[in-house]
């Protein structure tokens, strides 16, 4: 069985009105963490720390991540089956995935290449030219203009929807956002940003790969028009997961590295970090984000 | 050239005193991240993405983490040879260690197990089993015992020493203390922790490896009576990692997985988590942790 969430006893220790350390026993809920191992066709391709759930949506974005498939068609069948642990019992941490035979010579050339963890995926060369993958959608021409007002409101929905983070506080998340239409030229508001598809993960980059894998299914692949927002910082992976699934602009609350923002500036992505509320920093691809100042002044 | 932080021209958007968002283009300071490969005897080992600086001590500890080593000893040469990129320089991304012939043998049988990233280094394996590893100091017996007030100030302590933190507020860090002996029965205070070793990292696992190699190199394994601090949560990587230098007490800022609980309880090491300076949760080893409320409860 796999599990989400996990209940142990725990010492929970603070401090009293009275200012001294007080300790008390009680069961806490945790968050899970288990290997799951994705295989191509029979062949083991990647493990990864995850937390359970959504597993068939993260092995397909996954595979998009890696540049292997773009399309749902591409993945004939998915399920548990050789998963059969030394009890003779089934455990749910080995996904395969049968490939349509036109995109397993595909995955034949990247399984040498593949690391991958709990909290990211890289390609096993030790260039900056060896990680980069190319995204069937780069150079990401998408027109979208966001205001930012709207942006600076996406942490506070993608912790509203956090249900895990709420009962652990131990886990990322990823959200999808449609954003509607500008404001006509009659000077109709936009409409607020569509929440798609929320996912939380012991790590960050899976959360990203169960949103792409819904999307994937959903036949929503280039992301067009849509922001990623991400609860941690913007790493490397981060940047090229998003990129790989064509998505255009992507947000996060913490920093990012100086890879994340040249894979950005490469890509076209328009990359916000430091996601606050109150203001961003805005490192790559600025003219897609509107300020809306009463001067409607623009970067 | 390999560089802990680089600069790049972005937008800064800020919410003035009138309430209105203003934009700044300025230089900002980045986090480096980049892949750093490891080669024993000239075999490519693993591939993580990770901060340049201090790669040796990253390897060495990387690969105590494994269990391939225990001793500086055992690694006859360190260099970054092979490093040479497609315009013939040398990018001091690939790092070179010799093993002694009688370690060599056992880096083999790790060889086709380890998958590593920018933020964890987990074996390739799908069973929680497979992913675990035996530490040559499990059980932890260590008789330490540390005062939780003491704990309680140490992430405020690993903050103070994150310099890439406060110029770039994207990477993680880990930071290792020695605790003195306890109160002597005529009543004199224990002293203060010591600092031993702090590293950043965009990895937060990298940063634990850093400091395992500083101590290997140091001659310190098993690392007895210290407290490892870590920045963020508990994954089941970083108490891995901490029970294979021998390190009996682990302290995160945030929370740890499921996994991460069952593993510290299974070799005994004292974990800690929300570690937020009035207050902590004990998930593992309280014997470990003393309150030092007036009446000297203990848990």
């Amino acid at each position: 069985m796999t599990r989400s969430t996990q209940r142990r006893r725990i010492q929970r220790i603070r401090t009293d009105a009275s200012g001294q350390l007080r300790a008390e026993a009680r069961a806490d809920t945790l968050v899970g963490e288990e290997p799951l191992e994705i295989r191509l066709n029979g062949q083991s391709f990647a493990v990864t720390m995850r937390t359970p759930g959504h597993d068939f949506h993260m092995a397909a974005g996954f595979l998009v991540s890696e540049g292997i498939i773009t399309r749902q068609s591409e993945i004939l069948r998915m399920d548990y089956r050789s998963g059969i642990n030394a009890e003779g019992t089934r455990d749910y941490n080995v996904v395969d995935v049968r490939l349509d035979p036109a995109v397993a010579a595909r995955a034949e050339t990247k399984r040498r290449e593949v690391y991958t963890s709990s909290s990211c995926g890289v390609c096993g060369t030790a260039s900056i030219d060896g990680v980069l993958k190319v995204s069937p959608y780069e150079p990401l021409t998408d027109p979208l203009v966001v205001e930012l007002p709207m942006v600076l409101g996406l942490p506070a929905a993608l912790r509203s929807q956090q249900r895990l983070f709420s009962s652990t506080g131990g886990v990322h998340a990823a959200a999808l956002f449609r954003i509607s239409p500008q404001a006509d030229d009659d000077g109709a508001a936009p409409g607020e940003p569509e929440l798609l598809c929320v996912r939380e993960d012991v790590g960050r980059h899976n959360a990203v790969d169960k949103v792409v894998g819904w999307a994937l299914e959903h036949n929503l692949l280039p992301l067009e028009a849509t922001v990623l927002q991400v609860s941690a910082r913007a790493s490397f992976e981060l940047v090229q997961k998003a990129v790989m699934a064509g998505i255009p602009v992507m947000s996060a609350v913490s920093a990012p590295s100086a890879l994340a923002v040249d894979v950005a500036d490469r890509t076209g992505l328009t990359l916000v970090g430091f996601n606050r509320g109150d203001g961003a920093n805005v490192y790559t691809g600025a003219q897609r984000i509107r300020l809306t100042t009463p001067d409607e002044s623009e970067l």
